[in-house]
């Protein structure tokens, strides 16, 4: 008998009409053959609800709690979508996490998949059609219960296709992935196929729909993934390895990171002992600097990077303690900037692709200040009001 | 080290401002040396918010389901009362019943606990001076989670004192246990001792503090039980051994059961056939009879009996449904009934116990239809609106 995982976020399934109707789509791949594995968040707004309760308690909760709070989140609403199921004559169980065989390692809050039993599935679906399972959550070597961390419940579900050997279908709020988004380009092409790298690139710039982790762990299983809008007949994204993929085209999608910051350092001596606190200060507070180029001639040294505008106060605080022991240096936050980044696995075949997009930025007046490129991506930081009108122009010129 | 288990039921810890006094109180136990086992239920309504949820889904919802669900509100009390322990410097740790080793047999939402594993604690102890474990559920051989059904618990703390060898402090919104009821009687004395056996009367009778079930599993495992208000410093009711208190009297307490209903069925002929139909149905029903007292001449057949008030549409349903067999069947259910009883071990050697609670009775013109015994107890059926008149007399008479 087929089999597939399917997942349902939190938005998908924020009340109990959702849930309702969702519980007849089930129904109805039911009818036609299939077992289903089906994997849900936390209704809507319930952790954020838990999360503010927590904190008219403690500053500081501690993890282990945390993470036995949260995961009441998930298995209310697989109990809900079951009970549903089953009052509309579907065999369903719900599951928690460590029911369905979930076994973690790592930080409670952050915890990682270390195994899942295939044969629990097996023994479960004697008896029933869909197996409904709470994602985001597991249970660790000390039997505590552990959370996932950010796209948590995609995680899940990709986990448990690969060890069910089966796709894994993914239900949000957009229609698919986009060349780029409709927001910033209205005749933004949606895509039928993309490669899990394309994939993992577009998540790790900010495309943001799925988690990198989760993309990753797909390709690393050969996991085919369908993103698609929740109860809609709009045909999704199905990311799934390059070699399967016939069409090669050198640009797939153009991507916009408006979350950055970019940070100038300027000291009037080629100092060492300056870049070492800095970067010893970063790594402490766990600032990740993400594209960095530096200046050192006889004026001294400059040094500019970029990291996420979450680490705005963290970054103003490093900078500050630095101009105590280096009264000479001189620093600027700019918040003033984006990441406009060309993805394409054709890249890597195709020659010209960097010119090409340089040249488009420069004849549209668009300045760029730095630039990285990787096997399939290219990326440059522009002035944040030059941002929509880059992505259009870029758009146009490789036609994506 | 001492080691005590305490258990605050759900009215204790309806806000967060009680979770906190109560983590307050705990820790100066703590401070005093002992080790705690603190068993709480969920937050003041939750289960009935739940409960409402569900109706809004299904009429019929899935006992598996159903616990799985509703298990999630203890797992939020022991999540939020641990963190509050942890954040005023106690070493804390909050587990699921499942977690803490508790193995359950039966029906998902009226299960027993089969098993406890007391090395869950002694390993848990190592690093926490507090264990705060979910109340009123477990898990069973099928890995499915469990409730205990009602007064559940209280079912919890027992057994988890069992198994540590320890005494039950149970903390509820009562200063104790009362001779009778101090609504019907303002000068009902509370009672600084009282045997698991007349406890068990108490609580079958209509009392209502302790579920009988609780007692009997403290009795069984000789655990000395406290029942107390929560944060206050009244002394509450130690219930114990018969044999370790020293005082006797005839008569410890009086209970007034207010939600019962008195049922007669007359019948022209001494028919077994209509006897066994009616208590097939009965069966059937679930509906239990309590006290019964039958009539047979040559006029009939004339039978009455005592059913708890919630039975009330169930057993309309049930004579209605007979007198299409037995077309001659009268019957009349009566709801200004109370039964009053009077308990304690003292009786058993003391004679004239009866007599003098009939006389009594009969010198205060109280009407009395329908009377059982037990080797503690004696229970008389009378109008209701005598009901707090017989409360008084009998108290009075029997010195308590």
């Amino acid at each position: 008998m087929e089999r597939s995982v399917l997942k349902f976020g939190g938005s998908s399934v924020s009340d109990f009409t959702k849930i309702k109707n969702i519980a007849e789509m089930l129904s109805r791949r039911v009818e036609q053959g299939e077992q289903l594995i089906v994997v849900v968040s936390a209704m809507g707004k319930t952790t954020d609800q838990l999360m503010a309760n927590v904190s008219s308690l403690t500053s500081k909760p501690k993890d282990q709690e945390l993470a036995l709070l949260l995961t009441t989140g998930e298995q209310q609403t697989v109990s809900y979508l079951s009970m549903v199921l089953n009052d509309i004559g579907v065999n369903a169980k719900a599951m928690t996490g460590y029911q369905a065989g979930i076994k973690t390692v790592g930080h409670h809050l952050k915890s990682r998949i270390a195994e899942i039993n295939p044969e629990t599935f097996d023994h479960a679906f004697i008896d029933n059609d869909i197996l409904v399972i709470a994602g985001f959550q597991g249970i660790n070597d000390d039997f505590e219960l552990t959370t996932l961390g950010r796209g948590g419940s995609d995680t899940t579900a990709v986990a448990l296709a690969a060890s069910n050997g089966t796709a894994c279908e993914i239900y949000t709020d957009v229609d698919g992935v986009y060349a780029t988004d409709p927001r910033l380009y209205k005749d933004a092409k949606r895509l039928e196929y993309v490669s899990y790298e394309e994939m993992m690139e577009m998540s790790a710039l900010g495309a943001g729909v799925l988690e990198t982790r989760s993309v990753e762990l797909a390709n690393n299983y050969n996991i085919s993934l369908y993103l698609g809008r929740t109860l809609s007949n709009v045909r999704g994204t199905w990311i799934m390895s390059q070699t399967e993929l016939l069409e090669k085209k050198a640009v797939t999608g153009v991507a916009l990171d408006t979350h950055m910051m970019h940070v100038t350092i300027s000291y009037p001596l080629p100092d060492n002992k300056l870049l070492t606190a800095l970067f010893n200060k970063l790594d402490e507070g766990s600032v990740n600097v993400d594209m960095i180029s530096q200046i050192i001639n006889l004026e001294g040294l400059q040094l500019s990077f970029t990291i996420k505008d979450t680490d705005a106060v963290q970054i103003t605080t490093i900078l500050e303690s630095l101009t105590e022991d280096f009264s000479a240096l001189d620093f600027k936050i700019n918040e003033a900037y984006v990441k406009i980044s060309l993805i394409g696995s054709g890249m890597r075949d195709m020659s010209g692709v960097a010119s090409k997009a340089f040249i488009t930025l420069i004849e549209n007046d668009i300045s760029f200040y730095q630039t990285t490129t990787s096997e399939i991506s290219i990326s440059c930081v522009i002035d944040a009001e030059n941002g929509e009108r880059a992505v259009h122009s870029l758009y146009q010129a490789f036609d994506i």
